[in-house]
């Protein structure tokens, strides 16, 4: 029953999802349904869909729009990152840059952050206050993230300002959304708001100590890009045994043949990337945490699910 | 009087953009202010207001977020635009894109984008429905445009919806948003917005014909550039007269010394120039012709004046 209204409800949200992006210029219905296309967890249009129903909403379509605009925010965002960071796959299919180039990438990247104020529009201000919000704050951890990587360096508070804005506050602004359609007091909202910021937190983490240990084949990416651009060191620096593996990777001098492999393999080893791992159950913890304030049903029990798939993902 | 309420809300305009890009990652607001800071005609908010004033209101503090808001999405794809088009100077100014790089470049553009959302949230549904739809149109005549540049071909029918889409959409979202917001009657907002559709094309056409015999002292950007990328010929092409120095550019062998500057001698001399800018006072007209629904009052006059204005330019 749960799990068919869930499933329902994402059918409902990956139809919108191709629909909305329909444009009698066909290069931007193909590159954006190429993209969407291509799969991805859905994990923030399901917060959000999951948050709605748990706040005890009974008519999810009404939701849908909002859950889809959350989705195409973070989809519009990976192909201007894709961009940036050259990558020619993308959930193992070839990136919008690397089929149509540069100048499309970056103008079907405009166009579907122009679908997700289309989406979130009828919806009226409050919601497209939090919605703008939650925009300007992954901006923000992009471009921090952009230039500590240019500075080639990265402290641990960077590293939660990051995380926490181009990660977290789009999974909150879904909870927070979700929660509030369905009608549910300040106290529900604030409590689903809190636990998808700290799943956001956790899933961050694990997607960047999966850059490092992950393997290519199960993630559809290629590895180490984030090592290599400085970024995912950061998540192994967050345990304390990081800071000891940071050091050494700082000291090492890159050798002639592939250096990038021989630091990653150095970065499993240093035992680093088991503490982290461990830093993010303590995260998800406060996530689960957050959910005692919500009214036990069987869609609260679905979002304690959740965690736990966050947190033992492989891929 | 009316002078003077024109020049405090523009200056209340100008102080919104400024403030509102504040944000404690210094780099967006660096850039962002760079740019706005660098000028520009501020045409697409003066119609915001000038039509929210002409069609009756009288409280011209709350169309300022919007007016700001229109005047924001320009500013976003200039700075996008300046990454694919590859410029280093825009209104005399060194771009965004020259002076931080692409990936922050295209960072700031979307950032700006964010704040557009922001401003516009609070106006509630039917606004941000029109600014959505507007935006949604002016990605699709980029696109058009950039999909044109790279055939390296261009037809009457595509050139017109490229300058419908990506300009003239706009200019009509700033006056019938202003024209709503000021509670006019549904004849005086669709006349208004009438107006402005048709000021944006005169606007565009006479923009493609300077960037063609236009003084790059005075345009504050170097001119020729929309020709060399079989963009601004159209406005040429849209002339009877057009036709035939397009044929003589195709069939042109390039010289060895700067081609591009004897193409742009070639369609000076073809007297294509001079019939496009008729071409461009013939809509202007259709602009003008709009405003007979629009209650008589010395804003309306002065929209009469900004016509004259954007079509015997010379920068």
């Amino acid at each position: 029953m749960v799990a068919n209204v869930i499933r329902e409800g994402m059918e409902a949200v990956e139809q919108k999802l191709r629909s909305v992006v329909d444009s009698d210029v066909q290069l931007l219905t193909d590159a954006s349904r190429h993209i969407i296309s291509s799969g991805g967890k859905r994990l923030r249009p399901q917060i959000a869909l999951m948050a709605y129903l748990a706040a005890g909403g009974d008519e999810w379509h009404e939701v849908i729009p909002l859950a889809s605009a959350i989705e195409m925010v973070h989809t519009a965002t990976l192909v201007h990152d894709d961009i940036n960071d050259h990558s020619l796959t993308r959930r193992g299919q070839v990136t919008v840059h690397a089929r149509w180039g540069r100048t499309f990438a970056l103008l079907t990247g405009d166009y579907l952050f122009t679908k997700v104020y289309e989406m979130m529009a009828p919806y009226g201000a409050p919601y497209n206050e939090i919605m703008a919000e939650a925009c300007i704050r992954l901006v923000e951890g992009e471009t921090l993230q952009a230039a500590a990587a240019k500075a080639g360096q990265m402290d641990r508070e960077t590293y939660k300002a990051i995380i926490s804005r181009k990660t977290a506050s789009l999974f909150d602004a879904a909870a927070r959304m979700g929660a509030m359609l369905a009608g549910a007091e300040e106290t529900v909202v604030e409590s689903l708001a809190i636990y998808a910021h700290n799943l956001g937190l956790a899933f961050q983490m694990v997607d960047d100590i999966l850059d490092i240990i992950g393997d290519p084949e199960k993630m559809g990416k290629p590895v180490g890009l984030d090592v290599a651009q400085h970024r995912g060191i950061t998540a192994v620096q967050n345990g304390h045994a990081g800071e000891a593996a940071a050091v050494a990777i700082a000291e090492m001098t890159p050798p002639a043949d592939d250096p990038l492999a021989q630091m990653m393999a150095r970065l499993r080893d240093s035992g680093a990337v088991e503490i982290a791992r461990m830093q993010a159950r303590e995260i998800a913890d406060r996530a689960r945490a957050a959910l005692v304030h919500v009214p036990d049903s069987p869609y609260r029990q679905a979002l304690y699910e959740v965690v736990d798939m966050v947190i033992e993902r492989d891929k």
